[in-house]
């Protein structure tokens, strides 16, 4: 093990915890201990902070770099990982899983998709030529300049998408 | 391995990626490509979106039980683990990483603390009792009911703090 390995070690137990206790603060907000929620909360960001700075000393690569690491990582989702867990999960006949495990494989292939089109403009030296970026709220699908009327994957309402600003 | 094997092994790529895009994010806004930035930052809330769910069709028990888990993982980060990583970056002569390690375990001290308060308090049926939580937004520590002069962890000023609401 070297500092690097930690710092990679730390970023990755850091990350869980964030969104982690986001969830347990929902939990505890939903039983009515809404102060534990709101501690759950702040220690949430307080893991996000720690993620942040592990990885910023790990070191965060230039975007074209960064943009051929997350392609590769959607597409090993999309294309090993996900199909195993949605096929595993059928066949235990557990249905939410299976379409938890659904919504992000399809979404993944959407994603890699657009770091592809990113790639290609940062190469020579462009910024992504779109005006607006939408959210599904629901699945994760993201689509450029306009939602559709309904979501290809998961059918919610397109009007249910949310502008994504910086 | 089962679902449950694949529901964690999702939720922990997918709280990676989460935090990786928003890093990637904020660097590809630093280099100008602020399309590209945008894009990554909805991808980030889509790993968000996909983090939860998988974590929710895991199955999250009730806030006794996330307040222990919490305890329990806090505590191991503060008592072993990053006093390991911090002897290692020490030895190596890294001293970002050392600093990054350092701020996490006395963070995570603060915040097994805390939870040790809220078990108390949740155990006997009763809410947190505190008005104000704080954050420190350099260290991750967490202050209730105000904020100190200074941050006893990484010497922020006091005024730094924010105040954290659900
Ligand atoms: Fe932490
Ligand atoms: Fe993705
Ligand atoms: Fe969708
Ligand atoms: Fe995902
Ligand atoms: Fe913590
Ligand atoms: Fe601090």
């Amino acid at each position: 093990m070297t500092t690097k390995d930690d710092l990679m070690a730390g970023f990755a137990g850091e990350s869980q915890a964030n969104r982690k206790y986001a969830s347990f603060s929902n939990k505890a907000a939903e039983e009515g201990f809404t102060k534990v929620a709101t501690l759950f909360k702040a220690a949430s960001l307080a893991e996000e902070i720690h993620a942040r700075r592990h990885l910023q000393v790990y070191g965060i690569p230039s975007t074209v770099e960064n943009l051929k690491a997350a392609i590769e990582g959607e597409t090993e989702e999309f294309t090993h990982m996900y199909p195993e867990f949605v096929k595993r999960s059928q066949e235990e006949g557990n249905e939410d899983a299976t379409r938890s495990f659904t919504y992000a494989m399809k979404a993944e292939q959407v994603h890699a998709g657009l770091y592809e089109k990113a790639l290609s403009a940062v190469k020579s030296g462009k910024d992504l030529e779109v005006s607006k970026v939408f959210l599904c709220p629901v699945c994760g699908n993201v689509a450029l300049e306009s939602a559709p009327g309904a979501c290809p994957i998961c059918g919610v309402p397109g009007k249910k998408f949310q502008e994504i600003t910086l």
